[in-house]
């Protein structure tokens, strides 16, 4: 295991590119580059000695259903122990529930450091902070003062409880049942899948947030309500107690992150408590999206983040062939793999969507801040418009550049004794979860461009626009120009889409995949035209570390050079008005 | 399992794009469609009741090492001896040697079957074709008359042993060695890995054909010979009698294919017997090379098919949501996904590359039987040319569709109760064996579009030429038109490349994966006009069944309008020359 946290790089967005200290949001000011920094080397330090040893392992052993309850790996709660101890888990939660209240970028870019290390160890508390962030916001006073302690130190774990057998993207098929009782409280009967950290063995106990359909609510996504459902019943003081009934039925064995115990859970008249207004779950479950699905992005980028360094590890030591322009190392029987240029191509792909997604989901973190912070309504638009794009784009290109990191290992990375096939089957997930990147893409077109008559995507655009014309400097037109040309590019999909969906929803909804995409590469064109500039101005100002910043604007210019002529491509695709994709009939197929 | 061989599809490939019974390719005038749908109709029968069935047991059970001998999953045997007692391992072997002497084409289409339905257990057989060409191509006529029979009927199977830990790609540094006996054999000594079906408990004997350095060949991949190296000695009347010292010393634990037992193997003074000249064994096993890359691009779109098939079963099953049109389905609570425009997206995707890849598959198999059976070098130097992209291009797409397949199952694909997810792992291996496509990519840049000045490409370029003004039909203009400006990329792009490489071999090798991608497409828009012309054709003339022909036509047009805009992206990135590809320093990545 190679991993190593990319301090440099992850200093140079916190500080270059978004200026944290320098920022107006409240909390901000703190995160002076001494801090963030100390911060950051701890958590780089737990991800090398504890989380990354234990990746594999987790990936070999699983998780196991034992006498009802989920066994985890060896090593894993020594694992969790170290995370929730060393107050990881509690970073950005209030501190009147024992939380150290830090911005949430502070959380962000502490999580790609586990995330890169162990992915699946990670989702526990990262599915206790989901649940966290509901009853927080939902909650009633004494909901908050039970469960949000225990939930941020992590002795208490959450779970989101959506999916059933008949019923995934489409929750208004829900069929699990909660039955009001005379003391107020709910009888949940029903079965959920796909719950990770359904059940384990790591903590005291869990809080399950469950969707149900109480009495009244009528039909379809409406009738929907969310209840808190414990293992454990607590009493007033938080002692867990009696068992309630809700049992893991199954450990799911998946193509990857086996850590990661993913179950069938059965609610059997379970005891469950509303949280917020009756029949209004699904709003509830909303006020936590823009996070999950900013955290699974990230996840997108971070695995890839760990397959690139054991591809550039392997690529620098393993010796075939000779450097076409003579022997790099003559001395030697054959030279490094880096010598060849299809696997510079490989390795330069992934380190410039790497870096790039990178910035985006920690722009995407600071604006979420701004709007939470601040009640910016103009920031939460904006971080509400770039959600599908950081979650659908920046997994299916992980995916993509964690396949490709895979690639540079030839033969020996189809190995399970090597990491790489982990790392691809990990990834695989997260074009799946927290709503498909079909889903994605679907909110996107269909719900966030047309909001407010097209707002967002217009300050969005707008923002663009500016970065194009704010640098004189000749060395950045290798950014501004590829950028202004994918800008266009997205413009003018746009106008064909608006076009399509006035005529046929189903004609502007086929080119939804390639709308995502062409608006990724334009956010990544203009993360790193911002980082350019950045750069530059340090090499100018002979500041910085000069051949990190020189690397770090040839990257840039990689990304340009390679990756934003998709933009074109994307195009194409959506003005074709998806006449061949809705062409033949279903028994065609 | 749902998978069912497309038996309209492969008619239409060999009898209306190929028109094979008209060929004049020796024994293809027996090929008329009542023969080769009876042949496909029983290969597909044996496909669906006996080798699919065991596709996911294999994936489950895996091989395993037990006392010196591998173990193959319950099943195996059974169905390895219905392929060879059925004779479908014989198929295109000759007649003097027990085989049925068909064409090299019916080998290929049959073979699609097998890897559809189990694409382990078809590599027994498929490295067993390898060595029986070895032979027939190399050896003296007692090794012939001693292992042909064996090998055509699969009594005795076959192995490749190139790769070892030291040295996979750059065969130059084999440390195997062969020390020459007085008795003319050798004994061969070193560690092979990666060896497939090095060992397993199906057939009588295995014959091992490895490369290794006898004394006096210098250094380099010019010293090395191919020995055969049985597992048992046989007599002369064919009797396996003394082990050899060839044994295995691990499976390997895959991502994939866990039923082909991948091997390392120990030779420890085995006896071998030189095949075809000292010092000579690139050469022959150069031989093989294009019928084995040709088969693993079968692999990367059959694998597909297979996964398009459940994709299309779970769309047309499971029901979410509703189309955007109207209820499809208003007394069920929810349409079936095929309802939704980015599933059909996906669908369409698969199915057009999968049936482009497949004629183009059969296109190069003819091409294959017209240089070896006529000896024709025009044919022989257009495969040569082609056989890259067939192995490169098909199965990186073929990879991405089995993803894209997967992907319509959503939270189901993840599950390895369902098969999506082996199909996944299995597919990925074909981008890596037989030459990862790397090294596909630059043997098409740097061998085979320079030979004999361009030859061959020009030669390519003017069927592309003709084919685009062969089409008066208004109907074909959405065929000939994006096929002349993708034809128009790959010619800028070869005029690119060739100005790149007199300055810098480096920037032309950075675009080598870029050109294998954008002639794969120039190839498969090629197929796909010459398919749409035939369906044209007979719905013109109320040929055919009309419906079949009506979705061919769309697909085709799917292609067309979806795919090939991609030769744009890869031109670009081609026009760029590599230099940022190539501008980091090693230490800086």
């Amino acid at each position: 295991m190679t991993y190593q946290t990319p301090l440099t790089d992850l200093d140079f967005v916190l500080h270059r590119l978004l200026a944290v200290s320098a920022s107006d949001i409240p909390g901000y000011a703190d995160l002076d580059p001494s801090f963030t920094r100390a911060v950051l080397e701890e958590a780089a330090k737990l991800s090398h000695d504890v989380l990354a040893p234990l990746n594999a392992v987790g990936d070999v052993q699983g998780c196991r259903l034992e006498n009802g309850v989920v066994r985890m790996p060896e090593g894993f709660q020594a694992g969790f122990d170290a995370l929730r101890q060393g107050g990881w888990t509690a970073l950005d939660c209030a501190t009147e529930f024992g939380g150290q209240g830090l911005p949430y970028l502070m959380h962000t870019a502490v999580n790609e450091c586990f995330v890169s290390a162990n992915m699946a160890l990670n989702m526990v508390q990262g599915l206790t902070h989901g649940a966290y962030s509901a009853i927080a916001a939902h909650g009633s006073p004494a909901q908050k003062a039970l469960y949000l302690p225990k939930l941020t130190s992590c002795e208490w774990t959450g779970t989101m409880n959506l999916t059933e057998p008949q019923c995934g993207t489409d929750l208004g098929l829900i069929r699990t049942k909660a039955e009001p009782q005379a003391d107020g409280s709910y009888r949940v009967t029903g079965t959920k899948i796909f719950i990770s950290a359904g059940d384990h063995d790591m903590a005291d106990n869990i809080v399950h947030l469950v969707l149900a359909k109480a009495p009244g609510g009528g039909e379809g996504t409406k009738g929907i309500s969310l209840f808190i459902v414990p293992k454990f019943l607590p009493d007033a003081s938080g002692v867990p107690g009696l068992r309630n009934g809700v049992t893991p039925l199954k450990v799911e064995h998946k193509m990857g992150i086996h850590a990661s115990p993913t179950c069938v859970m059965a609610f059997d008249g379970a005891q469950g408590f509303l949280l917020g207004d009756l029949h209004k779950g699904m709003r509830a479950m909303f006020t936590m999206m823009n996070e999950a699905r900013l955290g699974v992005g990230l996840q997108g980028y971070a695995v890839a983040e760990a397959a690139y360094q054991s591809a550039r590890a392997y690529a620098l030591d393993r010796r075939q062939g000779r450097a076409l322009t003579g022997a790099a190392d003559p001395e030697q029987p054959a030279d490094p793999l880096i010598v060849h240029p299809d696997i510079r191509r490989m390795l330069m792909d992934q380190k410039a969507f790497i870096e790039g997604a990178r910035a985006l989901t920690f722009w995407g973190a600071s604006l979420i801040d701004r709007a939470h912070r601040m009640d910016d309504a103009e920031a939460d638009a904006l971080i509400s418009l770039l959600i599908p794009v950081i979650k659908g784009f920046q997994t299916d290109k992980g995916f993509e550049m964690t396949v490709t990191a895979q690639q540079v290992w030839g033969g020996h990375g189809y190995i399970e004794d090597n990491p790489m096939s982990q790392f691809a089957r990990d990834a695989r997930i997260a074009m799946i979860y927290e709503g498909t990147n079909g889903v994605q893409a679907l909110d996107l077109v269909g719900r966030k461009l047309p909001a407010e008559g097209g707002k967002a995507v217009q300050a969005f655009l707008g923002l663009v626009k500016a970065e194009c014309q704010a640098h004189a400097d000749p060395a950045m037109k290798a950014f501004t120009e590829p950028l202004r040309q994918a800008s266009k590019a997205l413009q003018a999909a746009l106008g064909a889409l608006m076009q399509q969906g006035m005529r046929d929803p189903n004609a502007a909804l086929s080119g939804s995949n390639a709308l995502m995409h062409l608006m990724g590469h334009v956010c990544l064109g203009l993360m790193w035209t911002r980082m350019a500039a950045a750069a530059l101005a340090d090499l100018a100002g002979g500041a910085g570390d000069a051949a990190f910043l020189t690397a770090k604007l040839a990257t840039g210019r990689h990304y340009m050079t390679w990756a934003l002529p998709e933009a074109a491509l994307h195009l194409a695709r959506i003005q074709s008005g998806g006449e061949t994709v809705m062409a033949l009939p279903p028994e065609a197929f």
